[in-house]
Formats: structure tokens, C-alpha cells, sequence
């Protein structure tokens, strides 16, 4: 594995930055001089302005402007080979050695961030084993606790494409129909079992219309994301059968603000655990696509000091995406670029690396202390979520920057 | 209720026709000459050329064109008052006494028909009473046959846009992981119970970002269409628990190339059935929102005569489109131009009023008659599945064209 590339932007040659030149991750920013979103990519600090660099002639990797949008689905369209010709570029032009280009730079700190691409549809699949043991434990016992299915499929649901939004956009409350199970008959009220899901996001970055294999599903990916996968957990319970999540899951889902290329990340494959029983050929794997990437979440009250609740590794799920996005192509189901594909949540073997506060507090009955004084067992208005992840290199690291959100208050309606 | 409308298209004026001035349906064509598609109105067996109208200045309903392009959703994005004046500015051009306009005409005959609109995102619906107990005692028992959130929640889940056709699309049986109650483990194998659903579709027309109550609903869906929700119940049974349907209704979903407006039903607007327990203020329904359509699916094996298998009506559902899209919106769950909305499966009260397979013949154990002879419990390769429905006015019928299509046999792949 190498070590840390150098640039000549020097807070990109850090061990502790996010975005050192190994990185080379993509966003959409906009800073406050009123100007349009547009395509840019992280090197320490700052961020590189690809639609300046492209209108300069720097980087030219089609035949029109694809970096003067606020989205990266233009450059996805172009396939594997122009990724791989940007990357070659963006590396060449930020090494220490070559010319500084410090006009194509804008600091971080000055730009707001916009969601990267535009999402085509949504999928969020269930794919950590200690999660869906945990919960299944809590919901059907433990005798019941992983559906016979479970180690045979990827199981996964479509989401809500619209639902999601870009770290740092607040998160309200949702109302819902909520049922106790001595309750005559639901009522419609906020809910109180509000809750995050730490996950991975897979993009897709190559279409199919038909059944694709898991090598080529691992080609298809264009990137990755942080996911928080927001659920209210008594609105699910009420719902839930026999059709799956779909208000509980609707209010948002949020992302971090860069995509960090399958290119960036392929230094830190590793297997998927050793299966239990065999997979369909149609979902072996022929070599390693998950990634070792270390994840932690911070909850931060109103005006408190911030918790970190849980740290884990996106290398505990079962699945991979590549075998995600083979089974979901399975019955001829068409991906499109910009399909964005949820890992599941991410829950390690111990208590403290549990993905959600619904295991985090099983389900309630223990409340997580916090730094600053108080308890969780779900989360409070007002309370601030971070997920961080980043993939450990020697002496880099490959990371996601932040992706949070915070709480607002259930709206409130009077005709309702 | 108003009679006939006349128009100096005669074709139009006949009782028979789907298509008379009382309808004025918005779809998507083009011509064996490359031509590009474009918006039509369906006018009798004629499509009026609303590009080649607007171009000319006939209809003008923005500052720039929105009917040079293959899909209405420009045109749906300029509101509801928009939608009022073209209906009002069509139903004059196209009026008896007005000055005929054949230039403007292109036989239905000779054009090919597109998707009517870019599916946003689609979600289906689980609203049929009947449906639901059926299925329910098939898969659970009578005593547990209606799921207890049921007769509280319009019960849905997210569908996958991109499966979304148009009638006339061929339609390619699915391969996917199947496991009978006594197999030991899965195998991948195409579908052996591949089955439709008649359903009808609400699109909407008005975007909204947080809830909205039953009446802004209905006002937002712009129109329908008839949809077929293709199933593969081998699939579904294996993997549908926990989290509900996936690659069992991933692989079409059909839907009639015409869209039938929420205007042109008007006339037919009904109630939805008596509540058996009260609902949540949040879905009462403040008028009539449901239609009376009469609907029937016919069944056509290869190079055979066809049999109506089904004959139901779209009154028979519990939930209106309306309650549906309150309810989707109820978590703040954002809806876009576009979304498609399916009502669920229609089934009537009695045994050949059924809408799907799955019910009309038992779960395979009633299997059906065909005309031609032979007999069906599932779809087998190259049958043709023809949904057609029509609100019937007095001496008139608001027609939505055929929604077919056929299966083609599943794809041979060696490495599988």
C-alpha cells in the first residue's frame, strides 16, 4: 500500500486531513459571491474549482462542459475510462512538483456544499448481519431474529429518491400514525422514537437493463458516501407489514457532501466475511469489494457537547454494494447513473459499535449516558447527528468530511 | 352529467371511441418519418400535433415551448391553471362549428406511442379491500387475512421508476432466487409464477415539500393511466419478509401510453366504500375522489384468441389516489413532478371480477379457461395481457386506449 502522495496544496499533506492528494474526492459547492453550484474536488482544505479548470482548458474530459452544473451525473455518464483519465489529470495538475494553481483554489471553510449528484432512485438494503440480529432479536425474538432469507439474498427495499438531502440540511421531526400495542387505535402524532442509521452509499455509475454480475456491478461504481438513513421507529413498527418501510423511512436521508471514488478507495479492499452457507453463483464475489473503512457517530445536544455513540467498520457487512447492485439487476431491473444504493446499517459484534440508537439503547430499555450529562434512547429535538468515516492509510487517510444533520421540532398543524 | 361532446373530427363523434372531445388525453408519439417525439392529444382515432399547434401559435401555454419534447412534464410543472386553459383552449380547436384543422392530424394508426411522461419516482399501493383479503388468506389464513393496520393506512411501498413502460414494451419473464417450502435452500431460476396486476396509476402534477392534506392532494394529481404491475410470485414469496416486495415487481410495470386528466374524469368522480372503523382526520376525504371506471383484462396466448379474463371497476378500492399521496406526504416525505402513484390491485367482489392470477385462479389450484382452449394458472411465454377501461358517459365513454403487453421467455445466461 503507498503511502501519503504530496501536494502543493500544504494542508493536504497532513496525516489528518480528510482530502489528501490519494483522495482527490468529488462535491458541488458554491461560495457566497453569488455564484452558480458547480463541479469541484478536495485537496486539504480547499476545494479545486473543476468548472474554472475546465473552462481554462485544465481538464477537458468531454467535448462540452460537464463541471458547470451542480451535479456529477454529466461526468458519470462518460464511463470508467474518463473517470480514470480525470483522476490521472487531477493527480498530475495537485502533485507537489507541478506548477501551484492557487487561483483554482477556494477554501472550504468559504463554500457551502450541495448535494453531488442528482439521485436517480434510492435503495437501501439490510446487509449487516449484527444489525439485522439485533433487531430481529428485539421485533421477533431471538429464536426468530435473521429471516431464513437472509443468508441466501441481499435484501433490500426501494427508498425515497426525493428524501434525500446534503449534510448540514436540518432534519424535521416526522408525524406519523403510531400504534402501541395495547392501543385501541392509532393516532397521528410526532414521533417519538426518532433515530439515525450509519451507512454506506453506493453510486451508480454505469447503467444496465438487464442482469449484471457482481465484477461488473464492482465496475459500475462510481463512488461512495456517508449514509444516514433516518427512521422513525414507531411509525415503522405500525406500518411495516407486510410491505416494508415507507414513512418511516421517508422524511430524509442524508449524505456527505463528497464522493469518494471506488479509485480512492481500492487501496482498502477486503473480503466480506466468510459466508455461512454458499451463496447463488450469480452473488459470489470474485475477489475482494467491500472496504475497510473506520466509521464513528457523534451526537451533539442543542448548545451540549458532543458523544461519540458508536464506532465501527463498513468491512462488518455481509453484502457488498457489487453484490447489491448484481441482485438488484437480477430480474432485469434497469440501473441508471445515479442510483444510490444503502449499505444497511452498520453495526459491529460489541455493544458500543452498534449502528443506531435502536441497539444502541435496545430498543429503549437502556438509554445511552452522554458526555455532558442526560441520556438517549432516541433522539431529542434540538440533538445533532455526525457520521465520519475514513479509510486508514500509512500515515493518510481517505475520508468522507462530515455528514450531519440536526433535529428540528415536528411541525405543527392545526387542522390535523 | 353532461352528453357527447362533438367534434369536426368525426371519428370522434362516434359512441365507441375511447377518444371523444369529452377526453382530450395527453400522450407522447412519433412518426415512421424521424421525427422526433413529441406531445399529442388524442382526438377519435386522430392525435392532434400539439408541437406543431404550438409552434404555430395555436395553443401557447408558456413563454417557451413545452410540447417539443418527449414527455408532459414540462407542461405539468406550470400548474393547475395551466392545465385548465389548454383543456379549455383544446376543447375549442377541436369543437364541431369550429374551423377544422386536418393539417394538425395524425392518424393513431400511423404514429408510435412513448412513455407519456418521465416517471419521477413510483411508489404502488396495496388499496383494494379485496385484493388484500384474498392474498392475505392465500398467504396467511382467513383469520389473518387483512393485516390490523390495514383498514388505518392506505399501505404502500416505494416501486422502481425505471421498470416503468409503455404499452406495446415486450416484457422478458425474470430469473430470480425461488424456494418452495420444502426445498432445502434457493436456486436461481426463471419465474414459474409470473402473474399481472390491474391497477390504476395517479400522477402528480403539483410538487410539495412537507405535508399536505386530502383535498391539496387531489387537487395535485394532474391525471391516470392504466398500469400493470407485473409480479413474479415465487420471488415475492421468498423474499418479501421482512422489508416487503423487490425484485418480484422489479422488472416492468406497464402503463397506458394515454393520460386520461383528473378534468376529463371529473364527471365520474364517486366515493370510496363506507369506512368499517373511522379514519384519521389527516385521510378523511372531504368529497368524491375515487372514479367509476369500468376495467377488464384480457388474455391472449400466442397466436391465439383472446380471453377477458377479469371485469372490475376502479370504484372498488378502499383508498382514493388522493388519501394515498396525503398519506405519502404525511412523514414530509417530499412528492415530485412526475411520481407515479399505482392504486393497488383492483379486484371486484366476485370470483371473475378478480385482478390478478393469483386470485382468479386460487394460487394455481383453480386454474382458468381459456376461449381458444387451454387453460392458465400463470402467464406463460407469449401471452399477450391487454388492460382496458373506460368511464362510461351517457351515449360517451372516457377512454384510456389498450395497456398490453407480452412475455417474452426468460434470458438464457451460461454463467448463472
Amino acid at each position: 500500500m503507498t503511502g501519503l502522495l504530496r501536494s502543493w496544496v500544504d494542508s493536504a499533506n497532513t496525516p489528518d486531513t480528510d482530502f489528501p492528494l490519494n483522495n482527490l474526492p468529488y462535491g458541488v459547492f458554491s461560495t457566497g459571491d453569488g455564484t452558480m453550484s458547480r463541479c469541484g474536488v478536495a485537496i486539504g482544505d480547499m476545494i479545486f474549482d473543476l468548472c474554472r479548470a475546465e473552462g481554462d482548458g485544465l481538464v477537458e474530459p468531454a467535448a462540452t462542459p460537464v463541471f458547470d452544473v451542480s451535479h456529477w451525473n454529466d461526468f458519470m455518464e462518460l464511463g470508467p475510462e474518463a473517470w480514470a483519465d480525470l483522476r490521472t489529470r487531477l493527480t498530475e495538475l495537485l502533485s507537489e512538483g507541478s506548477e501551484p494553481l492557487p487561483g483554482y483554489l477556494v477554501p472550504q471553510a468559504e463554500a457551502t456544499m450541495h448535494l453531488p449528484f442528482r439521485v436517480t432512485e434510492y435503495t437501501d438494503f439490510y446487509a449487516g448481519r449484527h444489525h439485522a440480529t439485533n433487531v430481529g432479536t428485539m421485533f421477533r425474538g431471538a429464536e426468530n431474529a435473521l429471516p431464513p432469507n437472509w443468508l441466501h439474498i441481499p435484501i433490500g427495499y426501494n427508498g425515497r429518491a426525493s428524501s434525500v438531502v446534503v449534510s448540514g440540511t436540518p432534519v424535521r421531526r416526522p408525524c406519523g400514525q403510531l400504534k402501541g400495542p395495547d392501543d385501541a387505535a392509532p393516532r397521528f402524532a410526532p414521533s417519538a422514537r426518532f433515530d439515525f442509521e450509519l451507512e454506506m452509499g453506493a453510486i451508480v455509475g454505469v447503467p444496465s437493463d438487464g442482469p449484471i454480475g457482481v465484477a461488473e456491478a464492482d465496475a459500475a461504481i462510481f463512488g461512495y458516501v456517508l449514509l444516514n438513513d433516518w427512521s422513525a421507529r414507531d411509525i415503522q413498527a405500525w406500518e411495516y407489514q407486510p410491505l416494508g418501510p415507507f414513512q418511516a423511512k421517508a422524511t430524509a436521508t442524508t449524505i456527505s457532501p463528497w464522493i469518494v471514488t471506488a479509485a480512492a478507495l481500492a487501496p482498502f479492499r477486503c473480503d466480506t466475511p466468510p459466508r455461512e452457507v454458499p451463496l447463488l453463483p450469480y452473488l459470489q464475489e470474485p475477489g475482494p469489494m467491500l472496504y475497510d473503512i473506520a466509521l464513528e457517530v457523534a451526537l451533539r445536544p442543542e448548545g451540549g457537547e458532543e458523544t461519540v455513540i458508536t464506532r465501527t467498520n463498513y468491512r462488518e457487512m455481509y453484502y457488498s454494494s457489487a453484490q447489491q447492485l448484481a441482485h438488484h439487476s437480477s430480474s432485469g431491473c434497469p440501473m441508471r447513473v445515479g442510483d444510490l444504493l444503502g449499505s444497511g446499517t452498520i453495526s459491529g459484534p460489541e455493544k458500543d459499535s452498534r449502528g443506531s440508537l435502536l441497539e444502541l439503547s435496545w430498543g429503549g430499555k437502556e438509554p445511552l449516558e452522554l458526555a455532558g450529562g442526560g441520556t438517549r434512547s432516541f433522539l431529542q429535538d434540538g440533538d445533532t447527528l455526525t457520521l465520519r468515516g475514513a479509510a486508514l492509510g500509512d500515515g493518510y487517510r481517505v475520508g468522507f468530511g462530515a455528514c450531519d444533520g440536526t433535529l428540528l421540532p415536528a411541525e405543527k398543524r392545526p387542522d390535523w
